[in-house]
């Protein structure tokens, strides 16, 4: 039998773009644009061209580049009271964005419509009729957001029904109920969405906001009610606590809910890359608890996990990680028994005993670094250097002598002595200066640490105490194209806890290249 | 009409400290149970006494302190098979840790059994209810957790019924089901807690984990279908995605649910204050977008948005956030209008119009400062200086000549000219060093900078780019004991963008102090 499909219409480049402290350049739209097209959503929401210019030149911008899949719409307002739509500039800058689809949004909420547009219930129909009607006579395709719905409802079960039949029989394609406030929870989106379904033949759609934490359920309760179109932002960006999130929503749908979803087949495989890539954009960390998708998201610590994991995967994994392109990650930490520390090391090719001494001795260390403030987990390699040392793997090829740093408003100069070799370098900050000389050191006897570059360079104050005095634990992520590591450093000064990191990095790469073979999962 | 009760069992120090990148001194364990007493959960995890040296510590040292509304539950899991309960090794250690509650895991799930457990399904439900009786013999309150309950339900709806029966005769006071892989949807926990509800006489509970970004909405789901005890974490820390969030939990039971929730009636308000407090605590960084208590969470920031709120709050906020603690706040950025600028400055009593030319120029200046790399939603002080400078209002009281940091392997010294002045300084790292000689320099003049103190310090790199040669953003936060407030800094040297962070936080707290009344929503 056919499986039904759900139209996803991703609105990370207009609502998504709200968010607190994230603010996209036109180059960025693009960008997402092309990625999200990719994923293969069906509608993406352009942006306001109503709001701002950058907004405006994005759906110019756009029509340069073939899209494979979405459509691109526009978003804006129904008109204003007392005018005629052709007069309107909303509905106008619609039309100038000269997009094939508008979603557009009207008041359902009376108290709203008392209130804020300050007009009669009567006359807001009118509104909307109008709006929609307006749109469709310039062979605009119609997405009608119902502002406020479940609000709406509470107040006003007949009015909000009115509303979205208003809005179908002037030609919306879509009627999409938004919970604009995030208030509603999902046993209330169950019941008004499933009252609504059985009274309307327009076509449901879900607009869910995160304010009570059940964006995601709020939107698969939706569809379970009968929508069969669903807006959302990737990781969930978006004002206040954020818009559902596609990046969890799609692979629920899709695998657990029996729905098709996606109009690229290889869509979902490509869940986490777009995901990270929108972070990168959006210029803020990745969730590493992000369900689906976050780096912990199969990450198993505690020893009686990890161990059941071997036996059976299903016992602590709901999916496999590689359909969406993630992957299963055991972690070197306090809580873990030998068992992770001989699975780690499995990877690299050594077979040990999980009695083995050594390996409770390097536990040892590793927890007291931990004491100290570490965190193996964000860099597992600085807690197999130990290891290696422990076991006796460890060959010392990098001997720091000394290194000192000149930081001179404007200027940051680094002198260190590495081996037999003293270099100096200048840099942009101390630690970009220490890393330029540390690599003039060593390039000479391995080259091979040319094609090593850094890609991630974190500095956080573990534990408690927030102050310039307490110790900063600096996590640096290296690549060399093929194969990431992360490693770590912790000290009272930010150059010194970089330049430990720095160490390690190229060090692991060093031992890694000699003897064994690179970590799989990392 | 009594409001109907539902019990919270936190479990933060146990299957929270499983997280990722999370370990709990005993010290931070103590310091975590005191809070979470005062927030009035019923029931306290304190660990797996079992497990490791540290768990059982906790429930030695927390005798030393009086509780006022929670019971400390140990954790452990039950008889292994072939044996008496009084021999068994988990049992045992449960007795030592001498808590008046255990919380008590065994199997449900008939692969599991089979697989894992590698005995058959009628000797599960032995020792089941050995172990169940055995605790209950010595006079402890059992809450038993069936775990991978709604896995082994889709497998064997009867055999799991049998489970929650089993452990209900041996005489558990609650049966908590829980989704142990995280892998239920919200409207499937519905469904197969509704049916164990009708077919049992025992007290159900909910124990969810987060895989499908559902936690939160299933442990609700459950309450609907008729659970009265709900477990969970504070910030949703745990394993992979993590636990359900009792932080997003409880406001929405008590709230929006009507249920009776935590034993001090005045907790509800002091819900932000222990979920920063466990960030604190477990050292990492707060959710800004986290629902309730987030700093973004009743945050606004498009134009229209922030006009809305002012006209009706019930259209963009969902409850009011001083019930939980929480704080609304307008951000000045690059999607504001100038309404959003009037209302900042509103609270600091200067009065203008939206109109006003200079505003549109300070907000242009904003603007062109985001595009370099700068973030005022996480420092709207450090624009407010724009704006002040704009408008007239600021007067140069730091005038900083130049800085010298000489950073040697273990020295940090710093020299400053201030003013007049020149001091020199050593510091913990070259920044604090350069704070402390700043502060030379000015306290002479302004005393009142003796009670600023730095209470959080961030580095960030802004944007796609992600290595030591791009700019960073240092964002430092300071408090004078009443208020907070944060300022920036951005450069391609880190010292240099922590200097320009702290130079406007002590300039904007002399700014304030001369003319201003401090901000009220900082």
């Amino acid at each position: 039998m056919v499986k039904k499909s759900i139209e996803i219409l991703d609105t990370t480049l207009r609502d998504g773009s709200q968010a607190a402290s994230i603010s996209f350049t036109l180059r960025d739209k693009i960008k997402t644009a092309i990625l999200l097209d990719e994923l293969g959503v069906d509608y993406i929401e352009g942006g306001w061209p109503g709001s701002n210019p950058k907004d405006y030149e994005f759906f110019k911008e756009i029509k340069n580049y073939s899209l494979k899949n979405a459509k691109i719409a526009a978003f804006g307002s129904t008109r204003r009271k007392g005018i005629k739509p052709e007069e309107d500039v909303s509905l106008k800058s619609i039309l100038d964005a000269d997009t094939s689809v508008a979603v557009l949004f009207g008041k359902t909420w009376t108290l709203h419509v008392k209130e804020v547009l300050r007009t009669t219930l009567e006359d807001n129909l009118q509104i909307i009729s109008d709006s929609v009607q307006f749109l469709r006579d310039h062979g605009i395709e119609v997405i009608f957001d119902a502002e406020h719905f479940y609000q709406g409802f509470k107040e006003d079960k007949e009015y909000a029904l009115k509303v979205v039949n208003t809005a179908y029989e002037a030609g919306a394609k879509v009627v999409a109920l938004a919970d604009t406030n995030g208030g509603t929870l999902p046993h209330e989106v169950l019941e008004i969405t499933r009252y609504i379904a059985e009274r309307t033949k327009a076509k449901l759609g879900v607009h869910m906001h995160n304010d009570t934490g059940n964006a995601v359920a709020n939107s698969l309760m939706g569809v379970v009610a009968g929508a069969r179109h669903v807006q959302g932002t990737i990781n969930g960006i978006g004002e206040r606590t954020g818009n559902a999130d596609l990046i969890q929503i799609i692979p629920s749908l899709l695998l657990k809910m029996g729905f098709k979803v996606l109009r690229n087949p290889d869509g979902l495989k490509r869940l986490k890359e777009v995901s990270s890539a929108l972070y990168e954009l959006a210029g803020i960390h990745p969730n590493p608890y992000q369900p689906y998708v976050g780096d912990n998201a199969f990450t198993h610590k505690a020893g009686v996990h990890a161990d059941a994991v071997m036996k059976n995967t299903r016992a602590y994994e709901h999916i496999d990680p590689s359909i969406i392109g993630n992957q299963r990650k055991i972690v070197i930490s306090e809580l873990s028994g030998t068992a992770n520390l001989v699975n780690y090391l499995d990877r690299l090719g050594l077979k040990l005993e999980k009695k083995e001494e050594k390996l409770k001795r390097a536990l040892q260390t590793i927890k007291e670094l931990e004491a100290k403030g570490y965190s193996f987990d964000l860099a597992p390699e600085s807690a197999l250097l130990v290891v290696l040392k422990e076991l006796g793997y460890y060959e010392k090829l990098i001997d720091m002598k000394y290194w000192k740093v000149i930081n001179e408003n404007g200027l940051a100069l680094a002198v260190v002595k590495v081996n037999s070799r003293i270099e100096a370098a200048e840099g942009d900050g101390p630690v970009n200066a220490v890393d330029n000389a540390l690599r003039r050191c060593l390039v000479k006897d391995f080259p091979e640490l040319e094609s090593v570059k850094l890609t991630d360079y974190r500095v956080v104050l573990p534990g408690e105490i927030k102050n310039t005095e307490s110790v900063v634990r600096v996590t640096i992520e290296f690549t060399d194209g093929k194969n990431t590591w992360r490693t770590e450093g912790v000290s009272q000064s930010v150059i010194e806890a970089s330049i430990m990191a720095l160490v390690d990095g190229l060090d692991y790469y060093l031992q890694i290249n000699k003897k064994l073979k690179p970590l799989l999962t990392i």
